[in-house]
């Protein structure tokens, strides 16, 4: 086989063995839409992993997965996840624990159901929490949700 | 004095002592910039007005004047105040509360420096909770911020 033949072929090779696409760090969605927020206090299961307190933002084309049930292709979800700071009968925001993305794209993360996905830690924007590991690290939990494109939050009016 | 002129220099009167003008219901803002979150529990001296969670948001101009600590004409700031419900070790939004607003301009609300301030129960456009009482219901506790043009919040990053 020509070489040529060979490159071309490799580069029609569905992705699915190799690495995920990396997903790109959210610029600019302190300004997006804030779709809602929670506090987890330890005691929770998921206060390892997810205590503190969160919100979610959405960009233009997540607004429309949410209203619609069906996120297109760009869409992109920021669970933007804060220390929770008990005191004087308060709660309020802390430091930075992560900055968690999703992202679709059904070429990009075909095996994930076309959702990319990754986790900066604290305020940097390029240490990633997640990497290679999206499909554990994200996926298998989303996939509960499948019936709603994967996502667990919904918009609170 | 001819009507004509007398009704001229009625129009030309400082509006101080009249009602203040109507705040408007702060269309779209669930769309603006989120500027922080924070709960406040029973025991909280500002619990009866304030309890339970809220968000900031800012319009545009409005995050001009928490980037530069000087509020432009036209700025409006939103407290959305929800009930906090707290479960499972988690605390989660409940029913609005209030939309508090806060409008800057400085010839309509010359009387509060420059600042109108409604709040627009539950979920409604229409039930005003602070009307006339502007001065005494939002500007009294507000002057103790005068040095940062009268906002308590700080955007976060």
């Amino acid at each position: 086989m020509k070489r040529t033949a060979m490159l071309v072929l490799l580069a029609a090779m569905p992705a699915l063995a190799a690495d995920p696409a990396p997903v790109a760090y959210p610029e600019g969605y302190r300004n997006w839409t804030h779709v809602k927020s929670m506090v987890i206090n330890p005691g929770h299961p998921l206060y390892d992993a997810f205590g503190g307190i969160h919100h979610l933002y959405a960009n233009r084309k997540a607004r429309e997965g949410y209203r619609t049930g069906k996120f297109p292709g760009g869409a992109v979800i920021v669970f933007d996840l804060l220390e929770a700071k008990s005191a004087d009968n308060t709660v309020q925001e802390g430091a930075r624990k992560v900055v968690g993305v999703m992202h679709k794209d059904s070429t990009k993360w075909q095996s994930t159901d076309g959702w990319g996905c990754e986790g900066f830690k604290g305020d940097s924007k390029t240490e990633r929490a997640v990497g290679k590991n999206a499909a554990t690290a994200c996926h298998a939990c989303h996939t509960q949700q499948k019936d709603k494109d994967f996502v667990f939050s919904t918009y609170r009016k």
